[in-house]
């Protein structure tokens, strides 16, 4: 027998051995959501396992973090013997996008992190020998010797903003001050000597902060970083202010053909920044000039625009970044609100559509410190992918579309308050249920929405494999409008929505196309190395769209290649973990652009495989079956199911 | 016989061998201008010799460099044999102020620059591959490769505002372009990689060029240096615009105590030199973004107030300045009107007092690398000083007040149009003769004219060396107002002035104490060391001031070291020199930091023996007479010469 006590409700049971988590749960009439009533498939019914024995059957698409740190879904973990606890997470908090939110230390990064030993932005306190007719040494000399004399720094660099408040901070702090060092500035390889950020007076409380950025084209997240600690102390986010001026890259490189375009994306961009650096900022009692340093990451489109460079010709053929290695920055120069001196890294691209977000990726995924060989995947309106690992890492974008952001997809929209994100269709009735972001009235369908109903409607067998709606279905959810079969996901009136919201069967030849675009990636990806995706030791998947991606279901539809989910972790905003783990560890900085300057970039235009692949995966889920073995026996099962039960 | 030709009238004439160029002209009708009579006292009598046989009897204060040009001081100099060719300079030229209007080049410097071998800025034609779908390698990336492959430059370094112009400009001038690029710049003694500073297309004019500038408390000059010819092909001047907040360091340090009173000091220093770059740009047809670099030599409350930084300790003891050595500046950080990028190299101070138009000065006079024993002069308000050789140089201010620049004294004036910049007195009828800027109405008296005027007043016997006038005189220009004696030099309506124009005996006593000051200083500066003033093989005067002063009349009241004329030597601007060097001269630069980290600076407020060695100098010449023999010897002449015809 086990006792199950249930957080933060303090409901407690006793159970038999072998009980699922969910089925006591429900026992204690505790809000546990379960769509799928048990069946391990929509992966809704998470809860936290604080203490005790239990045993997982499946973990349904989890990252190993979440698993390591507890998370199990309801349905698929089973109760041992004894005390367990098990925490219940609060729908509400599930439910608020969770951007960044999460609490990142170094040791969660799968790379080692020297902040330690030696860290980025460090203090020293000096007394300073005051001034004298017979010592007459200018400010800047007598702070850089009693920094020698005191502590073994011979040289030191310092920038006008500090300059022009060195003599004035001295002389109020009576000679007795605390500086803040950048300690670890290079050019070429080569370290500079320390940089002067701060002076504070020494009984003044100092800090020593920075700042990660994912400067993402829907969101933009910041961490606020505690240098000492290492700890990421508290997060933001927000949307980028640019989507004023079109959703994706393609309609913001349009935009700046437009008068003053470039200037006011290159302003929208700070300002989202700042509005985080702000909110950072004001929560936790920090002044702006406290803020030492900053890391960011972006796609090459992102990083083009903060800096104000020309950004035409990432979309014209051939495709060409300006840079691919931002120029030394200072926060002042670029118009960040924090220090005016702080370092602005910026993480290095590879190419017009591999940026420094996937560079980012790959450094926080720790592929590029690993033997096995790893498959790396950023999904948005390009897909990006790395295969590779310590050895050497080959990447490419594929030209998806926007359809998983819900562009080009009649109800679709993004994961804003309303969009419908996940969706299970009963296989005996055909009716949905579904979950919208916030619990919003139904407005539309979001990315991992599209993708789960897609999924469900192939396997509940409304849709075939050509992507063509059963109009013989005895559901009233299948019908034609204008020509156009489509699915009616929530009727008008259901639970406050304005409006049907459908999926047309053009709808889904964008999603098609979009997987098949993706898909394709993997194969060439693959092809031109000479391995196999089978060969793939594991499938780390990263960015936003990524947080809410159900692997099952994604392999369902042929977006994933269909490999053991154990083979999938989740990474979370792995552009966001590359700039913390840029911004804290030293020896992660090299590591960076050593990534940048060695992955190689693969343009898929320009490969005459792609297409071939694209034009196979252009059914659900493959043309190939035989690379779905999964997929396959669900399909069969199913059709078997069905014939027994018809 | 000799056969004389004037220019440019055209006028010839034979005189016997010995003549007098003077006479010569005179014979001719000329308008050679010879207050004194051809005593060689008020040496404004100079004219040119292009060619022939002279014979020179006194070069009455001119510089080495003057009179290798050909100058010669007409009453000085005597025919030889054959066809002599003599410049006579048009009047109205020699009025205007010459604030380096000469063209200065490398060659003129008494020092090594290595500017053909080792270009500071170089330009490089470039024809880069164009990308394509096989090569899609950044833009910047492919600029430097081709740098590499056709010019051996493997890395290289941009800035933000030369990225943000890159791609359009390569594909403007369709990948075939010319580059400039900083080719030395250091950090902390390591020269970096080469720096970008413009894209052309080839087929434009393109153009290396640089800005050297003099930013001095009361004129701010400017030249415009071209680095392929290292020549100085235009020059500009105008007073400095903080004027406006004071006349001196201390009433601009004072001022910078109101709101925003730094900030707009250094808005001023900047519109000051910004009205200089839009003057030489407009005048040459070169755009701002074609000055490449710059270098700024001031004194150390010029540049602070240049930079921004706080002033307030340079003139509270002990005198500290934030910093001697500037940080690494760009034009655009600063607010310069020129290429965004361009480096901005401030010249290094030593102390509060002695500034990096000292060490410009130091620089340009060639001190640092000679064997002899120098002293270097620049005489302002704080008449600053260096004494040494390649060995050592010992630097020490001291402060004159702002006599010599017209500060309290009644009629005193900066030397604007109007001012009275010379003064002859005739020993027989004690009348004055004297000529203002510009030949207006006089308006007062100028820094040399007071020099004159008060060397004129001794010499004479009007003053006596305890600087009182002599009351019993019989002249009318002598007269007693408000209880104090004054020398009449200009009646109300002489000449249009409005006003009569005097110098009393407060006046005097203040430009003594001025005098005796600087005096003082040398004497330190020699004792401090254990030698003579003797012992100096050479003393070069530098500075605006320094153009105008006439080295015997500046001996007869004691500001000069009574010292044979040959040792002294005028520099012109020696500030507005160094800078140029320092543009220029890439080997210079070197030679500019280990100058001001090897001066020595002596604070004499806290030497004793200053005050000693003032006091003593507050008479004219001095208390001891000894060490003024040339005035000795004129006295006593006098005296018997007044005897004789008394």
């Amino acid at each position: 027998m086990a006792t199950i006590t249930f957080s933060p409700s303090g409901e407690t049971i006793e159970v038999p051995r072998g009980t699922s988590l969910l089925d006591a749960a429900i026992m204690c009439e505790l809000d546990v959501p379960a769509p799928c009533a048990g069946q391990g498939r929509c992966g809704r019914c998470r809860v936290r396992v604080a203490s005790g024995e239990i045993e997982r059957r499946s973990n349904a698409g989890m990252s190993t973090a979440e698993v390591q740190g507890g998370w199990a879904v309801a349905c698929q973990t089973y109760a041992g013997a004894g005390a367990i606890e098990i925490d219940v997470p609060e729908r509400r908090e599930e439910k608020v996008r969770p951007h960044g939110h999460a609490i990142a230390e170094p040791e969660s990064l799968p790379i080692t992190c020297d902040y330690l030993q030696n860290p980025a932005v460090k203090l020293f306190e000096l007394e300073i020998e005051p001034p004298s007719l017979e010592d007459q040494t200018s400010d800047f000399d007598r702070l850089r010797r009693a920094l020698g004399r005191q502590h073994g720094i011979e040289e030191l660099r310092a920038e006008l903003p500090q300059l022009k408040r060195l003599g004035p901070a001295l002389r109020h702090a009576n000679w007795k001050v605390t500086v803040a060092l950048e300690m670890r500035d290079w050019v070429y390889g080569s370290y500079l000597p320390p940089r002067l950020l701060r002076v504070y007076p020494t009984a003044f409380p100092q800090a020593s902060l920075g700042v990660a950025v994912d400067l993402g084209t829907t969101s933009v997240v910041a961490y606020l970083v505690d240098f000492t600690t290492g700890r990421v102390i508290d997060s933001a986010s927000t949307y980028n202010k640019q989507i004023a001026c079109g959703d994706d890259v393609i309609s913001r490189i349009i935009y700046t053909k437009r008068k003053h375009g470039l200037e006011r994306l290159q302003t929208l961009a700070l300002e989202s920044i700042n509005e985080l650096l702000g909110e950072l900022q004001q929560r936790n009692g920090v002044e702006e000039r406290e803020i030492h340093e900053l890391a960011i990451a972006g796609n090459t489109t992102m990083t083009h625009l903060l800096l104000g460079l020309e950004p035409r010709a990432l979309r014209e053929e051939p495709y060409i970044p300006t840079i691919s290695i931002a120029p030394k920055l200072i926060a002042g120069e670029l118009g960040l609100n924090a220090n005016p001196v702080a370092r602005v890294q910026i993480l290095p691209s590879v190419g017009a559509y591999v940026g420094g977000d996937i560079t980012a990726g790959v450094i926080s995924s720790g592929m590029y410190a690993t033997e096995k060989l790893t498959l790396f995947i950023d999904i948005s309106t390009n897909g990006e992918m790395v295969l590779g690992n310590k050895e050497w890492l080959l990447s490419c974008a594929c030209s998806a579309g926007p359809a998983f952001e819900g562009g080009g997809v009649r109800d679709g929209m993004r994961a804003s308050p309303g969009a419908i994100e996940d969706v299970f269709i009963d296989d005996t009735s055909w009716e949905p249920t579904f979950r919208t972001v916030d619990d919003a009235p139904a407005a539309g369908i979001c990315g991992s929405g599209l993708i789960d109903l897609l999924g469900e409607l192939f396997v509940t067998g409304l849709l075939d494999k050509s992507g063509h709606l059963d109009l013989e279905a005895a559901t009233a959810r299948i019908r034609v409008r204008g020509g156009v079969p489509e699915y009616v996901v929530c009727r008008a009136g259901d639970g406050g929505a304005e409006k049907d919201i459908v999926l047309t069967e053009s709808d889904i030849s964008s999603l098609v196309r979009a997987k098949a675009a993706i898909y394709a990636g993997f194969e060439v990806l693959c092809t031109s190395v000479g391995v196999d995706l089978a060969d793939v030791e594991q499938i780390l998947i990263g960015g936003a769209f990524g947080q809410y991606l159900n692997v099952e279901k994604a392999i369902r539809i042929g977006l994933l290649p269909d490999q053991p989910v154990e083979k999938f972790h989740f990474l979370g905003n792995t552009s966001a973990l590359g700039a913390f783990a840029t911004l804290l560890c030293v020896n992660v900085r090299q590591d960076v652009a050593d990534v940048a300057s060695k992955m190689t970039y693969l343009e898929l235009s320009a490969d005459n495989t792609f297409m071939d692949e694209y034009t196979s995966a252009l059914f659900l889920p493959h043309t190939d079956l035989s690379g779905f073995p999964s997929v396959h026996a669900a399909l069969a099962k199913r059709t078997t199911g069905n014939r027994n039960g018809g």
